[in-house]
């Protein structure tokens, strides 16, 4: 049986036993905004109440950005032959899609799993935790918050300069270059960004007034 | 002329060029040990008067840690010829050695230098920014370890995770496996941990304070 050509760049990634993506983009992309509206939506309805706007958003982040850590993410980690489904699983699909955009996915880069790895073990439950701890106004909450951002932030670092140092040409053309490669991380480089200067300004405010308090303790 | 072969695993490494370290093991680390203990002693008699011993002792550990950062891993990012170093320089000697324990710093592996690049770069500076904070009592201190620490065990675990994911073979012997790869990175756990458990602690503590203050402004 004569193996099928990938449609992944540098055209001689070794990818044996591949088996071609099944799903259009349009498909994949439907479920997976479809599913993520879902979780969006009944975050916002159902364990938003009594919250403010801007948690309410919060929350909504953390729930779609840990069960994408945890599911999507998780599977990639754990799944390394997943370029050679045959059974249409969604999931599989997904990675043999994003791989257009950085093929390092399909020929298994170390520093994509470990990033990737760190992401769906660590981050994806702490996101999780992170709604929780909105939802029940815990003292951790911004300092929750700041740790997985930063640690987003880290692992977004170290993917780029990665594909930087390795000459940047994992993607198919250009146009999956900056919708997937570029596009798709680009949220979590500017998301945790925001979260990590409103958690830190909270954090810094937090310890001021304990000083001050401190302080008008001694006074009396 | 006939190259040298270089001491390090695997032995079919290519490092074209490479010039044969010139100091001894024992010069190498007694000049780090040295520098090191005058940067701790500078800190701890200058800029630890009036503080408690462990924030001298964090303040000591932020200069050591943060030029540790700045100097040695800076110039290794900088410095992608230093294994054909011939002029003696002291810090190309330093990664001469310690490539024996972990050939992908000769080597210029991708995943080590995005590491080294963001320690040196970012978490350098900050911190002897924490020193500065530390010795000032800034209301940021607390939040800027925690965020150091985390980057430091985040890229610890990339370190660690991408070795072995690349079969962990990189040492010359067991001893250098041991001592510098295992050990040398020992202590940039160990102490990240501990100190972002405090931290950590330290925020909630602040957190739980505001919240009680403004409880109790709400009662008056």
């Amino acid at each position: 049986m004569e193996e099928a050509a990938h449609p992944y760049v540098p055209k001689d990634l070794k990818l044996p036993g591949y088996v071609p993506i099944s799903m259009s983009m349009s498909s994949i992309l439907s479920v997976y905004l479809a599913s993520s509206l879902f979780v969006v939506t009944l975050v916002w309805f159902l364990f938003g109440r009594k919250k403010g706007k801007l948690e309410k958003l919060l929350m909504c982040w953390w729930a779609f950005s840990g069960l994408t850590h945890l599911v999507l993410e998780g599977y990639f980690v754990f799944s390394p032959e997943f370029f050679k489904d045959n059974t249409s699983c969604y999931l599989a699909q997904v990675w043999k899609e994003y791989s257009k955009g950085d093929s390092r996915y399909a020929g298994r880069d170390s520093a994509v799993i470990a990033v990737e790895g760190i992401t769906a073990v660590i981050e994806g439950p702490a996101s999780l935790l992170a709604v929780y701890a909105i939802a029940k106004g815990k003292t951790y909450s911004y300092v929750l918050q700041l740790a997985i951002s930063l640690g987003q932030l880290y692992g977004c670092l170290v993917y780029f300069i990665t594909a930087f140092l390795e000459g940047d040409n994992f993607a198919t053309s250009s146009f999956y270059y900056y919708s997937y490669y570029i596009g798709a991380n680009g949220w979590w480089v500017l998301i945790p960004l925001l979260i990590s200067y409103r958690c830190w300004n909270k954090i810094c405010e937090a310890a001021t007034n304990g000083v001050e308090t401190k302080m008008k303790k001694k006074i009396r």
